[in-house]
Order: C-alpha cells, then structure tokens, then sequence
C-alpha cells in the first residue's frame, strides 16, 4: 500500500488544517473524528489495552462529539513509522512508546523509560509534579507535536533467553530485541541488538533470527507466548524500570480542539496511567504464577552482570550530554529520581520492611 | 446554625429527587450545581487537593453544566457528618476518608486504610482491577450512596510525639489521634485514642489536650504546623500504608445524571488519584529536609513495638470477621494484597535493590 495516501478523517479534511482562522469555530459545533496511528496489533496486552482506554474515555465523555479510530501498526504505517506520519500532518495523533524515536532526538529517552531510570510512581512524580510533563511539551513542539503520558507498563522483566546468562561475557554475540537506551547497553556489552516492532518477535524469536527478547511483563510477554519457544525468563531488568507510553497530537490539531475537549484529551490520559499500571501490577503475579506451572524457569542476573549493566548504562547516559536540550532533560529527571527514592526509602521502603518481618514472625 | 436546615442548591432543590421520573430529562438539558460537604478546611494540603482538583476537573470537562460547590467542614455540616447528611439526601456528595465511618459499617476501614495493609500502588491494583470498587459500590449502596476513590495520601508517617517512644509501653495512657483501625490498635495497647477532624488537630495537640497526632505525611504536615509545638516524627507508621480519600454521591443524585456526566465524573475521579498519589510521594521528600532543617528529629519506631503493633492489629482485624459483609471485603482485600505484594517483590523490589547495590558502588 501507498502508506502516504491515505487522508485524516475529522470532518473537514486534510484542507482543514490550513485554514487555521476557520478550523476552531467549525469544529468546535459539529462532531469530529481523529485518525489514530499505533506501534502494535489491536488488542496488544497492556500497550494497546492503554490505545484503547484512552480512545474509549475520550468518545464516552464528549458523547461521541470527539472520536478517534485507531490504526494498529502496519494498516496505515508501520510501527517506527507513526512520529513522522503524526508530525507531518499526515495522521492526527499516535499512541506509541518514545523511545522508538531516538534518531528524532536522543532525550525521548526519558519519556519512556532508562536504565537504572524510574519505578513506575517515580515517573509519575517527575511527569505531574516536577516539570517531566513541561519538558516532554518543549521537546515535541520542535516537531509540531503535543503529548501526554497515556500508559504505563510498570518494571519490564530483563526477559527471555535461550541460554542463561551468569556472567557479562554470556551478552557477547547475543541476538536479542530491546529498544531504546537498553538495547545501546547491551550492544556496548557486545551483543548484537535489534529493535524489533512488538507484533515481529514471536516470529523472529521462534525463527531463530534473534537468541533472546524482552517485551513488557508477565502478563503481556504470556499473551505473546514467548513461553512456547524459550524457557530462561529474567524477571528482574535493569532497563525500562517505569516504561511510559505516550499519546502524541499533531500539534494544529491539538491547537484546533476546543478547551472542553483538550481538558477530556488531558483526564482521559491522565486516568489511562493511573489504571494501566493497576492492569500491569494486579496482572503480572498471576501471570507468572502459570508461566511457571508452565514449566518457565525464573531467573535473576548475577550481581557481576547487573554492575557491568551498571558501567555501560552511565557511560550511554553520559554520551548526549553535550546537548543542551538532552542535558536539561537527563538533570532534571535524575534529580526527582533523587528526590522521589529518597522519600520511598523512608516511608514505603520501611513499611514494607516492617511488614514482611512482623508478617513472617 | 441549623446543621438540617439547608436545601441542595441542584437546579431543581429538594423536590426533584423525590420525583425521579421527571429528574434525568430536565437535568439533562440544564446547568446543574451539586453540593458537596468534606471533612476538612479548604486548602488543607493534599486532602482538600484531592477535592478541589475533581471538581474542577469536573466542571472543565463538562464545561460548566455540572458544577461542584464545595463547603469545608462545619459549614454545612460538622467533619464527621457528612456521610448521614449525603445519605439521607441533605447533601448531594461528600469526600472524605471512608474510615471516618465505621460506626455505620466497619467494613469502611478498607475503602481507606487498614493496619498492615496495603501501599498506594497495592490499593489502586485491589480497588481498580481485583473487585474492590465493586465492593465499595455494594457496601456503600446500603446506605443509599455510589462511591469513587478520589485521592491517595500514600503510607503515613506513624506520626508527632511528644515523647521518644522505645518500648510499647511507653504508648501506656497515651492520648493520641488517630482515627480508624489504627486507633482501635493503639487503644488495645493501652492509648487514649481520640478521632479529631483535622481542622482540629493543631489545636488539640498545642493546648496538650492530646500528647501527639498522625495527619498526613511531611508536606501536608508542614502545613499544619505541627513542627511548632512537638519534634519527634516517626516517619514509618503501621497504620495507614496507603489512604484513599473518596468522592461519595447520594444514590438518586448519582442515578439523575446523564450517562456522559458519569463517565466525566469516573475519569475525574481516577485522574485525580493518580495526581494526588504524584502530588504526595513527589512533595514529601523537600518537606521532610525543610522540617528537619527547622529542628524536627525524625525517629523510628524499635522493632518490638512494630511487633507489638502487629499483634494488636491482627487481633482488631479479627473482631468482625463474624460480619459476612466485612468478611467478604476483607478476604477479597488480603487476597489481592498477596498476589501483588509477591510480584511487586520480584519486580520493583529487586529493581531497587539492584539500583541502590549498583548506584553505591
């Protein structure tokens, strides 16, 4: 298919856009309907599960005056594809994780998820109340895009294996799948790392193309069936410990919702985040409970593993910090990360402490 | 003032309710104003946040055809009144926290906290993905209210003392404040345990009328001045892992609004607990440092009072096991403590171990 030929939807048409004194007024009375565009199939456990959510609440709320049709990955443009397809204009919006657009610019990173990065709520701390919400703004206006956390997957798994890994020198060689920073840690580590889209890595992993993968979490990895091929499953990953997943307007068309519906876009995410982690973190326990019936082998990285995962990850951290932009980003989320863990400790952290030994007595 | 004497200020006052079959069609064409009653004065950190920002969340996504007037404590109606003055129809909605209430069911306990029981994170997977706001909708439904989280202080510090607490008896003849399960466990170890509506607190714990309180955590703390009149903070507590505030309607109101005015309310309600879980966890770190800097000592509680806490809370969790409804929740809500309990161990819990090892080295 000619995947640049396909037009936006809303009412108006592609022509509507450029007539930015009429859009608002006309589109602000009638009914209107956004073309979506995502990085996975329909139905993708927990990712899609968040697409979805959000569209729903948004339609709900409007009573349909605002709907949004959603595209799985490959039916208007591929996966990697939807940031440019979004930025020019040519789909209104996408629903995808940030981190597949490193090449646009390196600090979309951090609205996904780094390594030796944020938990889940850590996240939340830095995008809501210290400024992570403004930056990711700042960042994607430079390419005619306005975002919105939409969706979190909570701590990803290091993954799945078809070898166990007991020391650093076992990643040499290594095919595995992993996006984003952590996939340009392994590769320093000597694997040879590919980043493959969500809906390719059964096929890739069952082929024999790659040696490994990691993809979400207990619950999404089992949905994939990743348990059908390998066996070594790493719960415990230094690499996405919070991943967030984005929902990202074109910016005139953000621009040409009226307030009302901007206020039920910004809730709808909002709420998105809030129960999508619930999803992740009430699902993932039982989901590990039959992966193990299944015959899955737990495992966790050697402490000499998790340092040299360690080194690498500085070092990756370290190497954009040249750029004035990647730099205000990387300080100002390792400073709330700081902050948040600190209070954590305190409070959670000795909580739980408490509970498990009081429990055990 | 006459506490019975005011009249819902809905377009229709009083009357409409009790003539449902014209309430839903009028309503849904106009502009509607609720009354909400809450616990606390206005501006009380964290707490009346949680209110202000679901009622303005509310009216932003309805553009202004429901709005919210909001009346502190004892305005209307006294703190602790405001549940009888929503179920029997004086009031449209109340937010408050659901353990102020366990006079009218102790199953209320859980809609809020419970001693040794669940995190922030824990209490959204239960609530939002294992039956608990199905529970809460039942419990609450007998009383003639529909029922939302709306809000999450996170794990509260064991509290303010004016006093070093180094065994559990030096809690003998203790008069503190602390309301719900917790209270009942500080009384079983020999406190004078009082239920003081936080607008009151400062007042109570200045004048010595009480030896020491639990409120909220560092930021909302701070605010209240507590910092002024006593200096030792436990910074862990046994008694309220995770508090869920919650926005409570009148049953007939809430079956008078549209399907979309629902929906907007729902949303806004879980947004508002994701920002107000953001809002607490991202500002009590800088509290703390700012209130140790003015000379608090922040404390532990020694283990054998933790233990001493532990026994006394098992005990107070089974006094109403006999009641079948307070056994249904009660087993639904340690059940999902469990399952997620284990996973966040395997998950977070590794993570951070892993990232503090490596982060020290």
């Amino acid at each position: 298919m000619d995947r640049r030929s396909f037009l936006r939807t809303s009412a108006l048409g592609g022509a509507a856009a450029a007539s930015a004194t009429l859009a608002a007024p006309v589109y602000a009375q009638g009914r209107r309907e956004l073309t979506l565009v995502t990085s996975v199939p329909d139905g993708f456990a927990i990712f899609d599960d968040a697409a979805q959510m959000a569209v729903d609440y948004i339609a709900e709320m409007t009573d349909g005056q605002l709907t949004i049709n959603k595209n799985p990955a490959g039916s208007l443009v591929g996966a990697f594809e939807v940031f440019d397809a979004v930025s020019s204009g040519q789909a209104d919006l996408y629903h995808s994780a940030e981190y597949y657009f490193l090449n646009q610019h390196p600090a979309f990173a951090f609205f996904t998820s780094v390594p030796f990065g944020m938990t889940s709520q850590e996240m939340a701390n830095w995008y809501y109340r210290r400024g992570g919400q403004d930056l990711h703004d700042n960042l994607s206006s430079l390419f005619n895009l306005k975002p919105f956390m939409c969706g979190m997957t909570a701590m990803q798994p290091g993954g799945w294996f078809n070898t166990e890994i007991n020391s650093a020198d076992d990643l040499q060689g290594l095919r595995f799948r992993m996006p984003g920073q952590g996939g340009q840690v392994l590769g320093r580590l000597g694997a040879s790392v590919q980043n493959i889209p969500g809906g390719e890595i059964y096929q890739a992993l069952s082929s024999g193309q790659i040696d490994g993968a990691e993809w979400i979490g207990p619950y999404a990895d089992e949905r994939m069936g990743f348990q059908e091929v390998t066996t070594n499953y790493y719960t415990s990953g230094f690499h996405e410990p919070g991943s967030a997943l984005a929902l990202v307007f074109n910016l005139e068309v953000w621009e040409s919702l009226t307030p009302q519906q901007q206020k039920i876009v910004e809730i709808a995410t909002t709420a998105t985040h809030a129960q999508n982690t619930a999803l992740s973190l009430a699902e993932n326990g039982a989901a590990l409970a039959r992966l193990q019936a299944a015959g899955v082998q737990v495992r966790e990285f050697p402490d000499d593993v998790w340092d040299a995962f360690g080194r690498a990850s500085a070092e990756v951290r370290e190497e954009n910090m040249g750029d004035p932009i990647y730099a205000e980003i990387a300080n100002s989320y390792f400073a709330s990360l700081e902050e948040s863990a600190n209070w954590f400790e305190i409070g959670d952290g000795e909580y739980m402490r408490q509970r498990n030994r009081v429990n055990a007595a």
